[in-house]
C-alpha cells in the first residue's frame, strides 16, 4: 500500500458533512467500505449519510448500521465520496444530484477512470481494504463493528482469501482485525457457506443436469423453467452456480442455461486459461470477458453445444 | 505464538538424522507440514526419511518431494518426529519401529498428551504454522514449494481462514508467505473447490434427497445404495456433504445417511450451538461430540427422525 496523498486525508479531516454513495447492486466490499467509513466519520464528529440501493443482500443485513441508510438526503454536503465505484454511471446516485464542494472517490478496480475531484485509486484485494488504511491514518478507533464490516469487504471480495486479488498487504490488516476481534468463524461462514433451502435445491439440480460433452472437457447444465419456478425463480439461483462446472475436475469450459421463460435461456459460460468463450456470447448479441460471458439464447440447445465444441477444438489446437 | 523453546531448536540443529512421521489418512496439515519441515532440514543438510499412509488425496499429490516418502527406512535415527499427530495411537508408523535418540513431539491439537521425550505442542490454527515458526528459528530459507507447503497445511486445516481456530498469527504467516510467493490462488482453488465428477454428482444427489422435517429446523439427506454404487461408492462422498444440511439458512440439526450396504446406513449427525446430538450417536454405539457425530443404522428412518426431533425440542424447551 502506497502512503495516502496528503490531500485525501486533509479532505476528511477538514470536511464535515459527507454523502457515501456504493455501486448499484451492492455487494458485500460496498456495504463493509460504506459501514466501515461512515462510522469512521462519526467518531470524528462528522455528519454522515448514505444513499444505497435497497434491498441488500439477507446474508450482509445483519449490521446494525444499515437503520441509518436511506434516512436523510440534503441538497448540499461538503463532501460526496463515491465508494468502490469503479465508474460514475455505475453509482447508485440520487436523481436530483445535491451539491458538493468535493466529490471523492476512493476505489480498488483498475479500470477506476478517476471521475471526482479528488481521487484515491488502489488496486488492492477490496475498497475494504484502502478504507482500513484511512481509518487508521485518521486515528480512528477501529471497533468490533467496524472490524465486522472491513472483515466482510475484505473476505467477500477476495473469495475468503482465495482469489489472485490477495496480498501479503490483504494478510496484514486481517491479522490486525484478529487483535481487534478475536473470531470471525461465523461471520465467515454466514458470508460464504449459508443459502435458503431454495438456493440449495436450485444448487443440487444444476449438478443433477451437469452433462460433460463426450470426450471433451466441456460442461453443461440446464436449469429448466419449471424447475426455476419450483425454487422460487431465478433469483435464487446463486452466483456460485455457474462456477459448479469449472470445479469439476478436468472441466475447462462451462455453459450454465437458465430457461428465464420457456425456450429462453439466458447462458453463462466460463472458460479456464488459455481458453477464450467471449465470442460465442458476442455471437449471440451478448458480452463479457474471455473467461466469463453471457447471452441469451432461444433455440436448438445442440447448435450451442456445437458452437461450444468449435471453440474448444479450434484453440485447443492453436495451443498444441 | 510463544519462543520456540531452545532444547527443540538444539534437537532440530545438532542431530543429523530424522524420520518425519505423520498421522493416519493423512490430510492437508499433515502433508503440508512433513513437505516443510523435510526439506527445511535437507537444506540445512540433514538426512531426512518419510513414513507415510498411502494413497494420499488426489489434490494434495502436486508436491514434488512425495517422490521421496517412503523411500527408505533405516533401523535406527537420531530423532523421530511425530508431526501432527494428537496421539501416539494415531501416529501411522513403521511396525519394526526403529530405534532412535530422541522421540519428537510437533503438534497444534489441544488433546495432545506429550507423548514425545522432547514435545513443542502449541495450539495453532495448524501444525503447518509452528512449522513456519521452527523454520524461521533455523534461518532455512523458505523456498516457493516450501511456501506452497505451508499455505496448504494453514489453509485445508483453517478451511481457507473460516474456522475459530484462525488468529492474527495465522494472517501474519500469510502475509509472510506472500513475501516469498505472489499467488495462491489457484493453489487455493485446487485444495478447496476441486471435485471429481462423481464427487460432483454425489453432491448434488444428496442435496436432490434433502428433506426439512416439517415445523422443525432439522435436515435430513439420504443417498442410497444405489446412488453411491452408480457415483463409485461411499470414497467419493466428500467430507463437506454432511455440512450441506448446516449451510441451508434456518437448519439446526443435520442427518446425512449413507446406505453403504443394503439397509445399512453410516450416519453423521451435525449441529449448532448449543445443540448436542452426540447422545443420539451413542445410543446406536457410535461415537463423537456434541455437534459432530455418527453410527452405524440399520432400520426405520422414521424412528431416527423421531429420536432427532426428541433431541431438538428437549432442548429447545431447555433453552427456552
Amino acid at each position: 500500500m502506497k502512503k495516502i496523498p496528503d490531500e485525501i486525508i486533509e479532505c476528511l479531516n477538514e470536511n464535515n458533512s459527507f454523502l457515501i454513495l456504493i455501486h448499484q447492486k451492492p455487494d458485500g466490499d460496498a456495504i463493509g467500505s460504506a459501514i466501515a467509513l461512515g462510522k469512521g466519520l462519526k467518531q470524528l464528529n462528522k455528519s454522515v449519510d448514505y444513499y444505497i440501493q435497497v434491498p441488500i443482500e439477507e446474508k450482509l443485513i445483519f449490521f446494525k448500521e444499515i437503520e441509518c441508510f436511506n434516512q436523510s438526503l440534503k441538497e448540499k454536503y461538503d463532501v460526496i465520496i463515491f465508494l468502490d465505484c469503479s465508474s460514475y454511471e455505475f453509482a447508485f446516485k440520487p436523481e436530483n444530484f445535491p451539491e458538493a464542494k468535493v466529490n471523492l472517490v476512493i476505489d480498488h478496480h483498475k479500470s477506476n477512470y478517476c471521475y471526482g475531484n479528488l481521487n484515491f485509486v488502489e488496486i488492492t484485494g477490496a475498497t475494504a481494504e484502502i478504507v482500513y488504511w484511512l481509518l487508521k491514518a485518521l486515528s480512528v478507533k477501529i471497533s468490533e463493528d467496524m472490524a465486522d464490516a472491513i472483515f466482510t469487504g475484505i473476505s467477500t471480495d477476495t473469495g475468503s482469501f482465495q482469489f489472485s486479488n490477495v496480498t501479503a498487504d490483504t494478510h496484514q490488516i486481517l491479522s490486525e482485525l484478529y487483535t481487534i476481534k478475536p473470531n470471525f468463524a461465523s461471520l465467515s461462514k454466514m458470508l460464504h457457506n449459508q443459502k435458503n433451502f431454495c438456493q440449495m435445491k436450485m444448487t443440487g439440480a444444476a449438478i443433477h443436469s451437469m452433462e460433460i460433452i463426450t470426450d471433451t472437457p466441456i460442461a453443461m447444465m440446464v436449469l429448466d423453467h419449471e424447475t426455476i419456478a419450483n425454487y422460487g425463480g431465478a433469483l435464487n439461483i446463486s452466483d456460485d452456480v455457474a462456477n459448479i462446472g469449472q470445479n469439476t475436475s478436468g472441466v475447462i469450459i462451462t455453459a450454465l442455461l437458465k430457461e428465464v421463460k420457456d425456450g429462453e435461456y439466458r447462458v453463462s459460460l466460463r472458460a479456464k486459461a488459455p481458453y477464450d468463450i467471449h465470442m460465442v456470447a458476442l455471437k449471440y448479441g451478448g458480452g463479457g470477458h474471455e473467461r466469463a460471458a453471457g447471452f441469451t439464447f432461444c433455440g436448438d440447445i445442440d447448435l450451442l453445444k456445437k458452437d461450444l465444441l468449435d471453440v474448444y477444438q479450434t484453440q485447443r489446437d492453436a495451443n498444441a
